[in-house]
């Protein structure tokens, strides 16, 4: 597959163009004092679906022919993905089966049935849930919406970087989370075209560190199953397609401790009155833990709010997660 | 005291300008579905200081001569009017003294003491708040910013009103929290002399129905304290200046059970991603309770977003409240 460009989200942005949510720019005096900096949050916690994953699956699925549609599409994920797939394809009339792993967050769970998706279960830990899904789709004729190793897939999330440049053209910092890079691949694709270009750094957990240990070693590095609280940034490597955009266009990779990350969420939560999931609150995790020089002005992708109830009581009560 | 007009709200709007935050009106296809009307939420939740009350509290003491503010101000409050006036004294350069209930939420404890307030305690079930603010008042020379029966604070309140109809101006409906009365006062004088004029509803816990009491008995009844998780709707009888106002233009009283409270405060949150306190969700909880005839275009006061973390664990486990 040819590796997307600027022009290739360009066409994703006019398909999505009433279609998905044009997520708010959020600002906040408390954060701004907290971090130091002139912060921008660009909340696709508010996407439709509850994640800016909504604008790549759509843009997939879309793309599709009425005939491969009517066969069908399947995905896997742990969570956010499923329903960005389940809610795109009921949009556009494709049936959805989804394969999750028996661990994901119920909420998750509940909302891509929701959307009226199948769902296959597996094994996070033993199974392998691309081989699965490729099995499936090989069967019964469905197409592979892929999470994040797509040019259609990296095209639409890319949208994200092109809403908020629009609306703040003059960032000197871009922080987005990574998980497989996908959305980050996406982001700079725009933004190292934009004018003045921002640095834009990926930001993981210390304990899921794959693109971190990648781009040291100069080539994808798989690590073992992690256990994060940032259940969408659970990838084990970088994708085939999105490791060589993010080789060549970020300005690095910051990583958070689990404990940073619930701080995160409780800043979101608490003083700006907003839901962000875990692997969403990573870039103002790295801002509130001062791994950005303050006195920028710093854009910061909220990249959803599926967060699990059960998990955010916890972190309300400010113990380890059930 | 002369009771306020709309020209109050209107001058109230003047001083708030580039002051209070004009918060956004939120939509939710999700909310849409669940009530089967179309709302429209104006969402003070993120309004500085973390709820309408700033508006009030900023108006009345913006009011004040500097003789007066240099010789400070004293409220009393549970939770929010505390903040609000905290963080306006600050801005304005008016010392603040705050009397707080000991079962204050421990959240709006903090948040008032970090606007540079000053706070004494007294026990809500047994000591009179007004009273104790009163006394003083007289004794330090402060000014007291009573927290809704005031010309200044009900005119400031009314502009959540104003803005809310510039932006959707043709609503059948409009809901808004009561306790003491003073946002639906100040909403009243506004919408009242809109056209077309919404139908107003002010929405009270049953545990907390005073204000529907007294419409009922045509004059203000007082209740025993009540206990109810909405916190900031707790004034035991509707206020002198503003209960003249809801038996004039109201259209009615909805009263809701915790339950529904904690439902609406749940779907606020994980489905459309905003932190809402309980009494800040009672419109919510009273459309999803099916109050309201469906296929009407509803506004809603969220009337803040300060929820107790410890509160907000319990809702989410669907737990009682610690």
């Amino acid at each position: 597959m040819n590796p997307p460009t600027r022009a290739d989200v360009l066409a994703a942005a006019q398909r999505l163009a009433g279609v998905a949510r044009r997520t708010p720019v959020l600002t906040s005096r408390t954060l701004d004092q907290l971090t130091g900096s002139q912060v921008f949050l660009k909340a696709e916690s508010f996407q439709r679906g509850g994640a800016f994953k909504f604008r790549g699956a759509y843009h997939a699925i879309a793309s599709l022919t009425p005939a491969q549609r009517a066969a069908g599409v399947v995905a896997f994920s742990s969570g956010n993905h499923a329903q960005a797939v389940a809610l795109a394809g009921q949009l556009l009339g494709a049936p959805v089966t989804v394969f999750m792993p028996t661990d994901a967050p119920a909420a998750k769970v509940a909302a891509t049935q929701g959307y009226g998706a199948r769902i296959h279960w597996y094994d996070r830990q033993r199974e392998d849930r691309a081989a699965l899904a490729a099995a499936y789709a090989r069967e019964t004729g469905a197409t592979l919406i892929p999470p994040f190793d797509h040019p259609a897939i990296i095209a639409g999330q890319g949208t994200v970087a092109l809403e908020l440049l629009e609306e703040v053209p003059d960032l000197d910092v871009l922080l987005v989370p990574v998980g497989g890079g996908g959305l980050i691949a996406g982001c700079l694709l725009v933004a190292s075209e934009h004018a003045p270009r921002p640095a834009v750094f990926g930001v993981e957990p210390m304990a899921a560190d794959d693109t971190a240990r990648s781009l040291r070693a100069g080539r994808r590095v798989r690590i073992p199953p992690p256990e994060t609280i940032a259940d969408g940034l659970r990838p084990t490597e970088p994708g085939e397609l999105t490791f060589p955009i993010l080789q060549r266009f970020a300005a690095g990779i910051l990583t958070v401790s689990e404990e940073a990350i619930r701080e995160a969420v409780r800043v979101l939560l608490l003083r700006l009155k907003v839901l962000v999931e875990p692997s969403g609150a990573v870039g103002v995790a790295a801002l509130l833990a001062g791994l950005v020089p303050a006195g920028q002005r710093v854009g910061v992708v909220l990249s959803g709010g599926n967060a699990d109830p059960l998990h955010l009581a916890a972190i309300l009560r400010a113990e380890a997660p059930p």
